[in-house]
């Protein structure tokens, strides 16, 4: 497993520790090749669909049934980490030459898969193939998007030849697992080395604009201001608080005042809100009080994503594989989004964290201990195997 | 003087009734043509210096005693008011018309003035020859100057006409006295037409830059941020406070945030702001009080410019004058600079605020009523008088 995961992390390895493998880009496609390579060595069937994600079916007792999937995604955003992605594409990989090391037959089939572009750092939106898969984006815009060249994603798929057909896409699943760096601190934090993933969160955008009047900032006495950036002030800083009344998370990532000038009171100032909760009532509660935090302002909420809830099911033969092994888990929410949320949509999916490393993600010092990615790896055999013998 | 000021307000009259007259272009040229045409219809010595500005003197009973200074500026800012600089040009005129028409003959000369350059809205610094006279700036470095097109200062002074002696510049004066519009609220507030001006706020510029620790939205924890932006919010937040503490002004023009993406916690935040109050040690406090008010935040105090405390000989001549013509006035402080800072490093010098609609300058709607105008100016015409017989 180790060498697998090394020979990939070798595949656009930047010199500071990282890589850079855009989705579809040459680096994707020694990835994908090796990793087609390997899957073909084994004796699975090795498929991909239009979009090229890629699928490697271990064969199973009955062939016809709803399979279990496992697998994540090889891309990576421009100087990202070794593990986001590619380690839960090799756990999948041992999971199945695991399968085939004990000649275990499974009632279902086991199939590895590698989204196409997960990240979205080159085509945006990220899972976009996940999410054609769930309905909720259509195969030929996906196709027809650009990257910031003007590369055409249809174009680039075909060029380095993992333009599939429709028939090769994944049917609904019978379970789905996906193993994932946490890309956060909690597990660190609790000192526990495995995450049992209960959702992924809701996120809502919001642009939230204060007006103000716009003045001289020596000649308009303070009593008479109406200045937007001090009523944008008394909202960011209230952001904790609104969090934890909730439960939930707030962020305000950007911002801009105008006109800008350091001697004139800005008339106008614009945040980029970004509001997270696990459950959908929760997450429009929350909305609410921020808007109730910044009377007179206008909110334009402009894209919203609902929590996903993964199956209770799933989650609990995690948490038995963990405990007969012995490895200690704690459930956590997602906050990133992941391949998996779509799935969700379609049929039972799960996820399992790997403790990350002072919670460093999307750079290349992204690292997490080897031995918790074995042992992440095993809960997910167990779970695998036992979601694909009934 | 109305027949004057709406023959001025013509010269680079905007559509939305105001001005465009930036310094050393075609309309300052044909202003300072119809200036220059006036004062020497009217028999007076015309003179411009090395840097433009113009100075018309009316002829006195001891020609080498220190004058008395009149006068303002026919510059403007992009689309700005009839009545900045304008106003105090052609309130000079009147008065030095008005003595002529009076036969009064005054001890010191009266001199009308036309500073080049004080807005610096095409060339910066603003108030840079009222800089020179007082040794602040160097001759040479001003007409070196290039505005956002290349265009040097020098070369278009030379083109319009006003490259003048260096022997012409203004001697230190025994009084000087600026009419300008209030450009605030504060007169009209009070509904007082007319101010005295007490002095010129002292003003700092500071670069506030708030470091935290960049992170997914989603993936970390509320009690584990370091956000940038919500230390920059509970800072600005705080800002109206700040000033009432100290009598000040305290306003955040600018604000950037690092990496400024929607869903990343900001890990620098750079927030420009200035504080002005009307004397130095208050200044100081207020600086120092910012920065306890930010910890951990670097400060980068860019520039200063100290407080300008107006002659309470003059201002006190003002008000008797005031008094006498029944004209009801108060004391304020000038938040924006104005030449008379400069003026007041080499002599005595103060200021006449007329009330200005709604405090809005710098802009087309700019206006202030003409019977305010006009009292303000028989107001500076007793000041002016008593100034130059003594």
């Amino acid at each position: 497993m180790r060498a697998s995961f090394d020979a990939l992390a070798a595949i656009g390895a930047t010199p500071a520790g990282g890589v850079t493998r855009l989705a579809l880009g040459d680096q994707d496609r020694r990835a994908r090749d090796l990793l087609v390579a390997w899957c073909r060595e084994a004796g699975w069937d090795v498929r991909w669909d239009d979009l090229g994600t890629i699928s490697a079916w271990r064969p199973a007792r009955a062939a016809t049934k709803a399979p279990v999937l496992v697998g994540s995604h090889l891309d990576s955003v421009e100087r990202g980490g070794r593990f986001d992605g590619a380690l839960g594409v090799v756990a999948a990989l041992e999971v199945l030459r695991t399968l085939d090391d004990l000649g275990l037959e499974t009632a279902r089939p086991v199939v590895l898969v590698d989204f196409t572009n997960e990240e979205g750092a080159r085509f945006e939106p990220p899972m976009a193939c996940s999410g054609v898969l769930a309905g909720r984006f259509d195969a030929g815009a996906v196709r027809a998007n650009r990257d910031r060249s003007g590369v055409e994603f249809g174009a680039e798929l075909e060029r380095i030849g993992y333009a599939g057909e429709e028939a090769a896409r994944l049917p609904v699943q019978a379970a789905s697992f996906e193993l994932h760096i946490e890309q956060g601190p909690v597990l660190e934090a609790a000192a526990i080395p495995v995450g049992i993933v209960s959702g992924i969160q809701g996120i809502t955008w919001s642009d939230v604009v204060f007006t103000g009047d716009s003045s001289h900032a020596g000649a308009t006495p303070m009593d008479v201001r109406r200045d937007a950036l001090v009523a944008a002030g008394r909202f960011l800083a209230d952001l904790p608080a609104l969090a934890a009344r909730h439960g939930g998370f707030a962020t305000a990532g950007r911002i801009t005042a105008e006109p800008g000038i350091v001697n004139v009171i800005p008339g106008r100032v614009r945040v980029g809100l970004d509001l997270r909760h696990p459950e959908a009532a929760g997450l429009e509660a929350l909305l609410e009080d921020a808007r109730r935090g910044a009377p007179g302002a206008a909110f334009d909420t402009f894209w919203t994503s609902p929590p996903t809830a993964f199956d209770a099911g799933l989650m609990a033969g995690l948490e038995s594989a963990a405990a007969a092994l012995g490895v200690s888990t704690r459930r956590l929410v997602s906050g990133p989004g992941h391949d998996s949320k779509y799935l969700a949509e379609r049929g039972p999916a799960a996820m399992v964290f790997v403790r990350t490393e002072r919670g460093r993600s999307h750079c290349e010092d992204e690292s997490a201990r080897w031995e918790d990615c074995v042992m992440a790896t095993d809960v997910l055999l167990q779970a695998v195997i036992a979601a694909a013998i009934a």
